[in-house]
């Protein structure tokens, strides 16, 4: 099974392939979508669509997991974010429909470390481990779905989907 | 010119239409796209998507006006309001590229009645006097959908144009 996972952001949005067999994992790509600043935000989230589509096009996800957002201490951000997220999730249910799973942090970092407050640096060494990669995935924000996929992976495998 | 004023929200998105021709405003429709809370969150973005592109294609706007997002103390609804918002950006940019304006609460309240802080009752009148309704358009969302178009239409002819 392909599982597409998403780190949503609206200047850089993470993205992690994996291929999810019988419990055994293998990283099939990774990487970024990115927005220039100098287009100004509509034009962004049309960038966006278009990426995310062209991702669903050429990885053809069974399953897509995406991060769901908590906002931190910068309120204009986290707004941004969440316009930006919007569009991800109306493109992945538009061209995946009911394929579509969201996990909190606190999940992720669960199903990876077994432990909710695991910090970055063991998040990275997980994913690195869990997919038998030679270095740390960069940048972050592929790391980060790439850990979003092997959560949905590992939640998938012991039966439990938490489904948008 | 056709204005196409939005007020946005998940639940319920006002809409209203006004033409503007040399200071002259008439209302041409009103209403709002609504989503069903049966829905799982991705298919209502999608309603979202389908209703706003229904709107552009059956009134050919011009221009569109949008309200900008302020958060209050509900920050759940607040990032649900910010992800469907999100969609309508992306579809108004998509639909009519180069043609999005926004504008705050403030902006829209001093451009109806030259006062920043006027209460819901004020702008209501202010909606109906300047488009010499018989009465207040409902619901409410209909009424702020109109109020941003009205202040598009006031903006626009004094020469100030607030792009995104």
């Amino acid at each position: 099974m392909v599982i597409l996972g998403i780190d949503p952001g609206f200047a850089t949005i993470g993205f992690g392939v994996i291929n999810s067999d019988k419990g055994k994992v293998t990283a099939i790509d990774y990487g970024t979508v990115t927005t220039k600043k100098e287009q100004n935000f509509p034009q962004r989230l049309l960038t966006i669509e278009q990426g995310i589509m062209q991702l669903i096009e050429k990885f053809k996800p069974d399953q897509i997991a995406i991060e769901e957002l908590f906002f931190n201490t910068n309120i204009t951000t986290g707004i941004n974010v969440a316009h930006a997220r919007g569009v991800i999730l109306l493109v992945c249910e538009r061209e995946c429909p009911g394929r579509l799973y969201e996990y909190t942090p606190l999940q992720i970092k669960q199903a990876l470390t077994g432990y909710g407050r695991a910090d970055k640096i063991q998040m990275m060494n997980m994913v690195k481990t869990f997919l038998r990669l030679d270095k740390i995935p960069r940048p972050d924000d592929a790391a980060d779905a790439l850990a979003v996929a092997l959560c949905h992976a590992q939640t998938n495998r012991l039966g439990g989907l938490f489904k948008i």
